[in-house]
């Protein structure tokens, strides 16, 4: 895969998309990655079956609630900082630098770190989306380490932990993310090539930028909905998708506690106001619900995209009034495995309710 | 300084005395460093003069609320590990352990250190007392960084901290605190032998022992207050002291909050009821205060001691109905100057006064 400076925006988009309302704000993202690469050059992006079994990857990322992330955002320094705390606590340098995440900023935080530290980037992370919490990782359901981990904020304050587990990790992460201002970088699950080969959802970078690109032909066609579907659907990972519900944003509740953006989004038909959709998020959506019957829920996506453009609307950007569809996507089997579920199916959300695919809940998906 | 295993008792209730009320628990404490030193044997400990100005010395602590600690009991291992993680993080061994506080539990954590890991110990700390926040330490004062600090708990969860101050460094600390559980171990301002030299409160635990002693040859001769104040008179360091009120325990709030234990205490006259004398504390005594006025405050000692036995009662002893008196003593000179002041003065504590030496509060101090 390669990238051109004028892929970011496609790219940014499609991942804002994969973030499923969370993944932080994909322009902030865009603006951090350009930055970088107009200083430091593109970094060569590498397919994960060419990264070699003995690599050290690391990887980078932003973490904390994407309402604050828009107005508090990194200067690229915290971004290498935080990799190179894990170089210096392992006493080796990184080979490859990999997104953790696929969502608007985490797709191009990593992008920073690769061309700041000229090192090449792995396509592929460790959730196929973006998930609230650390240990919600195809890399810790599938028995990588979360840690070392580090944490950084913008003044250069800098934590590393080393934890007995994901959930202690992200429990120790989170209290420092809030005291340090609930948006930080950081850098955790260092691993091997070969668990990266193990462990990773695949061609995630490539998928965001077919979906940017997608929307964008879309529009230029007057049907950015259609192309949309159409990419997914002939996809490898993602391609059972539906839109679940159309209306108009009528009932919004979005708070920033606990370290999270946590809330509910209600959709009402434009036709029938006695039509509605309402979305729970922490960061990202959760579960989309109709008269209490669930549409979709995690760990498949769920995404809010405008109704004329079909962008996607990240939960921090949803506002009263706007017209959106909210579309449905299968999520890779590798995050739909009884081992997957354990670590980001419902329960994990506190929705109790066993996980039901997307493509089982409506025939046509 | 030669200290045996039976003087340990003796030690952690002199530790007690200087503790001010925090420090932790002398008891537990001294079970620690009697299993540490029966199973390592008791270490050396070396005068900070002797100390190589090139020498890396590391601190071993508690942190945390007392009220917790009394309760979640360190391991031995997590104590030791706090200091390995700044070794690890240096790239170098430590080449002695001092204490970072004196109290009961705080002047025997760095005894099991260097008892386990076969390291002489320093005769000094950088409080010559205890203080309940991390960057109210001589070391910070005279210009010695806090990081990189560690914070490790009893299932060896360890987090290192780099921060910009003491006091960011202290907040991250104490949010860390409380996710682990609010008492942990912790290892801080890793420093040359010529830092410890310049910055330290110099023989803190041969004062500690000789109190301890002093109370208990005192009780023998049924007079221990005598005893105690008669060797704080004879002291270099602590030679202002006086008795600021005796009577009882007639009021306590004390609320494990925010990572600490705060509260106040009323101590009412036996011979009159209206007369009372009220101390409010963080983990240790701030200030005394009758009528309004105050007796003694931070960061002289302020000390609660049994009316019979002159026992020293932390914060997390005390108890309604205690008969009790409050003994005020003067801090070392290199705890009151301006700079210091700024560090750990009344003001540091929400007291909007400037600090009033003991001595000028009192003709007979």
């Amino acid at each position: 895969m390669r990238i051109a400076l004028e892929d970011l925006e496609a790219l940014a988009r499609g991942a804002a998309f994969l973030g499923t309302g969370g993944g932080g704000d994909p322009y902030v993202g865009r603006l951090l990655a350009e930055q970088a690469i107009r200083q430091h050059g593109m970094p060569e992006i590498i397919e994960p079956e060419d990264v070699p079994d003995d690599a050290l990857v690391l990887t980078a990322a932003m973490m904390g609630a994407p309402t604050v992330l828009v107005e508090k955002i990194a200067s690229g320094e915290d971004i290498v900082l935080s990799v190179r705390k894990i170089e210096e606590r392992l006493d080796r340098k990184a080979d490859f630098i990999a997104p953790i995440e696929i969502g608007g900023c985490n797709s191009m935080i990593p992008i920073v770190a690769a061309a700041r530290m000229g090192l090449p980037l792995v396509n592929a992370d460790g959730m196929g989306r973006a998930f609230p919490e650390l240990q919600m990782v195809t890399h810790n359901v599938y028995g990588v380490s979360a840690t070392p981990c580090s944490v950084v904020d913008e003044h250069l304050n800098a934590v590393v932990i080393d934890a007995v587990d994901a959930k202690q990790c992200e429990n120790i992460a989170r209290v420092v993310t809030v005291e340090l201002g609930l948006s930080v970088l950081f850098s955790s699950y260092p691993m091997t090539g070969a668990d990266l080969k193990r462990t990773a959802v695949k061609k995630t970078l490539t998928m965001a930028l077919e979906i940017g690109r997608a929307i964008e032909a879309g529009r230029r066609d007057r049907d950015p909905l259609g192309a949309l579907l159409q990419v997914l659907r002939k996809s490898e990972f993602y391609n059972r998708c539906k839109v679940l519900f159309s209306g108009k944003v009528t009932d919004l509740l979005r708070e920033t506690t606990g370290g999270f953006s946590i809330g509910k989004c209600v959709v009402t038909s434009l036709n029938d106001p006695g039509d509605s959709c309402e979305v729970t998020f922490q960061n990202e959506h959760l579960i989309a619900l109709k008269n209490g019957e669930p549409l979709a829920m995690v760990p498949d996506l769920i995404c809010f995209i405008d109704s004329e453009t079909a962008e996607p609307i990240t939960t921090e950007g949803l506002r009263y009034g706007q017209r959106v569809h909210v579309v449905g996507t299968s999520a890779p089997a590798v995050m739909r495995t009884p081992e997957a579920l354990d670590v980001f199916g419902p329960r994990c959300f506190g929705i109790e309710r066993d996980f039901t695919p997307l493509e089982d809940l409506h025939d046509d998906a």
